[in-house]
């Protein structure tokens, strides 16, 4: 299998650290890709997706799987079900339901980010900044003030939240969150006790 | 069991056509709600989501779920499973991928549409604007050139992408997609025999 890869992106990371987890990264072979809004990849678009978003699985047989939560949940199949993402039951809908939420902070942290870093000056819009941050940052006040995610055996929404936790050092290194969210500092400091974790970060911004 | 819906939002659209085609929206209350970027929603942010995004699924004992697949299989495994994703195998991950890049063509879609109608015109950047048209329209072309999605019996892709038509529809009236994608085009009249997407129609723009 092949995994289309960046060290910068926040949802190749998070396959990266499944992958590790469920002992199949030998078994995949990371491909560096860039893609970027308003820059073309014609090559990507073709041959992997429409969206040129990092990243995709691509099968040996060729058959490719976007996005990360579905390769997520693919390779949880191919080490045997139930792994990261619970099998059945109430467990299964928390962990998805939670996955969703910290993907979409995730997406709200890179919308806020193009909005500063990408776009023109002159066509910066600082109402959108502030939305788009807020649903990162009110998502980061939920899991402080809901945290059994914090304290529950590795699973996939977890892997999400270092991921997101990881990208707001990344690129808003000034917000604060380990003041304003102890708990979830605590949680992030466990976390990088994983090889997995620790060899995943990204680089310095 | 609860939905946070409008009838604007191809995404409860979405779960509205998975209800009534699984037999289940008798069971579902449509709760309408009114969240947009860069207006606040305290009472939605709290009680939902952080993510101020439709639709949600509220369970009777409280339970939410988001996104908008995850409530499409929730209801499906509600069914019996495997009606509108199937179970098991590479038809799984196909329908699954398919689905997440409808989903990320919609999600351009909107993303280009704030940028034409809810930004500020001064704040409008052409470039960004293309980009995320560009993905929908290239996403488009992908399922022109491979068809076999359009011919299938009913599942979350087919129904994912008649309402990323129809929203195109909604917003992008001029876009001439019927034109350029004639097998598109037969699909979703096709589609618009059933009544579950007629009478989910989004309102006239």
């Amino acid at each position: 299998m092949k995994l289309t890869f960046s060290p910068t992106s926040p949802f190749a990371r998070k396959v990266r650290i499944a992958a590790i987890e469920l002992g199949l990264l030998d078994r995949i072979e990371l491909v560096a890709a860039s893609v970027s809004p308003t820059q073309a990849n014609e090559a990507y678009a073709h041959d992997v997706s429409p969206l040129r978003k990092l990243p995709a699985l691509i099968l040996d047989d060729g058959l490719v799987i976007v996005d990360s939560y579905n390769i997520t949940e693919y390779l949880d199949e191919l080490a045997g079900g139930g792994k990261l993402i619970p099998a059945s039951g109430p467990a299964r809908w928390k962990v998805k339901t939670e996955h969703a939420m910290i993907q979409g902070m995730t997406d709200a942290m890179l919308l806020a980010r193009y909005e500063a870093a990408l776009r023109p000056k002159e066509f910066f819009w600082k109402g959108w900044y502030d939305d788009q941050w807020d649903r990162a940052w009110q998502g980061f006040a939920r899991f402080e003030n809901h945290p059994d995610i914090l304290t529950r055996p590795l699973d996939a929404a977890q892997i999400a939240l270092v991921c997101a936790l990881g990208y707001a050092d990344f690129r808003f290194s000034d917000c604060g969150w380990r003041k304003a969210f102890p708990k979830l500092d605590a949680f992030h400091e466990r976390m990088l006790q994983r090889d997995s974790v620790k060899v995943s970060l990204p680089p310095q911004a």
